[in-house]
């Protein structure tokens, strides 16, 4: 690593599959398939890794996204984004050269499909069931009706079953309230199954999120699973229980470029624009923007206590550290840090230093 | 804008270059030199703006940010953040053909420059004001010494003054608040220039952050200004009061996915690999991601009361608005966004669709 000269994604490559296979064999247990969310990596090779634990099938979250991995030869693809039906172009160049799939949650979005789709696909309804983002109410029954009525009269349109991102799990922080929530979940999505099988014998429910499908043990009510960021894992996932530290498969390697003994900080080059700015609150209640490691010959240590970063701006990160750990720090030393929210860091630095291959590579530019 | 079909962050010229002009003619009121932060745009278009402007000289973030405006012809560029000896080759490739103005905050920084530096380039010592980021303490004398004595056993390095960023102007409210700040700084950076003008007779004081060189009349005591922000401005700003809500130039359009009347909210495709996760709150004390307004033929209306995103995640905005808003919407929409933080929003988005001119433009590449 002694080529690194400003801050770099490393990744472990050997923790990353092993997570994937963990997961995989998780759904397997379940009955359930595994169609993991490629928009926490959005890289073809780590793609290829999850291809060869098994996995054939993915999903994204953006219509550009799926295109990208179309283009290195994912052939069944859910986009897990409301439909953006001023896409249409791209969703029938999509739809015409994989299985595509989407989520319909108006009637409006099913009949700009119904009059403008030129190939078959099949969609799902998203339900909302705590979360308060997109998906219907599991009790709107007119509005999933209208939307299968609308679909009904497309012969390109196939409905597959209900989607759900049980999001709300990243508030739950005991084993008890993340199965509490997954039970209620399950109350929510069986009855629409058992409502509308009568007419949809073969249709499916489906679900993803990673607190949830890391800590839940039985999650045989599902038939497919996606959930994304476990791939990486990070210090909010830790926090919420769904990892243990050394699952964490991604650590920003940064520039100390000042020292501050007499206030115990230092500064680092990596800010905003390489972490985000998303935090999470530790144990005493503080936030921090990502956890310090040493790097080590092959990685990184285990976590330094009372090590964070307790700021950001654009560029700088402001690392506050007990004394006897400040005291180590010099200008030009690289030191690493296990981020707050592993997508959004990769998202933001775009490129990964494989530390088993020593080797670069990039994902998807999507701009 | 028919042809916009994903999150697009638009960009009204007229607006920009106004703000820029607003700001050239302040710094010459006081007699400074407005040194503008590129890092906010970083893009050689806008860039070419402030030349128009009459702008000669500009501050960057970062060393790769130095390079791309010296491609694009920069001559005189300051990086205003702590020295990053791993990049000495980037350095003296800089160096060696531009002017080039680093900021050293540590001997052992000033040492690392003096062993390996090959051209002649200008520094700064940071001072801390009160932002608590980087910088020496202003009664730090011991290590601004140590640094100027190990400079000055190098003929290519030449002290140029003193520079500080007071970023803590972001946490103030009212005038008064941040004019009393801007006292404080000057109380601080004056007896440093008078401390060292014996030594160093052309020494100046350089400062630079949005609401303080917005807000502030009396800038007379400094001799740069280097803001950044103030270019776009946004929802932050305005709300510290730093801009009017006709000055911010920027706004993102978003796809709108998903109605949801009975919640009285919106699914918007722009989520914070667009926005950022950055916030601000509003008068009531809820925070935003970004102000909703209705985009028009040239550019977009004043912001519509009570309508705002009130919650993101990857790829998903949340908007709510009250019931006669959320009830004019439908999919496949075109709203436009004031983004809480510009320059994170700019950073991401990295294209520009220019309202006045029509046309789209890119931010550089630096990954």
């Amino acid at each position: 690593m002694k080529h690194i000269q400003h801050p770099t994604l490393l990744i472990n490559e050997s923790i990353c599959r092993n997570n994937i296979r963990r997961m995989a064999e998780k759904a397997r247990r379940n009955g359930a398939e595994l169609r993991p969310h490629f928009k926490t990596h959005q890289s073809a090779e780590i793609g290829d890794w999850a291809k060869e634990a098994g996995i054939s099938n993915i999903t994204v979250s953006s219509l550009r996204m799926a295109q990208a991995f179309a283009e290195a030869g994912w052939k069944d693809i859910t986009v897990a984004f409301p439909v953006n039906i001023l896409e249409m172009d791209l969703i029938n160049s999509l739809a015409g050269r994989i299985q595509l799939r989407l989520l319909i949650n108006s009637p409006a979005t099913a009949k700009a499909l119904q009059e403008q789709l030129q190939h078959p696909l099949r969609f799902y309804i998203e339900i909302d069931t705590g979360q308060e983002r997109s998906g219907l109410s599991p009790r709107d029954f007119e509005r999933m009706d209208a939307i299968l009525q609308q679909a009904a009269s497309s012969p390109l349109l196939r409905f597959h079953g209900f989607y759900s991102h049980p999001g709300h799990t990243y508030a739950t922080q005991t084993q008890e309230e993340v199965e509490s929530l997954y039970q209620a979940v399950e109350n929510l999505l069986l009855p629409l199954k058992k409502r509308y099988q009568p007419q949809f014998s073969d249709l499916i429910l489906a679900v993803g999120d990673t607190p949830g499908c890391s800590r839940v043990e039985d999650l045989q009510t599902f038939d497919e699973l996606s959930p994304g960021n476990f791939v990486f894992y990070d210090m909010q996932q830790y926090h919420k229980g769904a990892c243990r530290l050394d699952d964490i498969a991604l650590a920003l390697a940064c520039p100390v470029v000042d020292v501050y003994p007499e206030r115990q900080e230092a500064i680092i080059y990596g800010g905003a624009v390489h972490f985000s700015k998303d935090s999470y609150l530790q144990a005493d209640g503080s936030p921090s923007f990502g956890q310090m490691v040493w790097l080590e010959e092959k990685g990184w240590s285990k976590p330094v206590e009372g090590a964070y970063l307790k700021g950001l701006s654009q560029e700088h990160g402001v690392l506050t550290a007990p004394a006897e750990v400040i005291n180590r720090l010099q200008p030009g030393q690289l030191l690493a840090f296990l981020p707050a929210h592993s997508c959004l860091t990769a998202d933001l630095v775009r490129k990964y230093y494989n530390l088993n291959s020593q080797s670069t590579f990039s994902s998807f530019s999507l701009l």
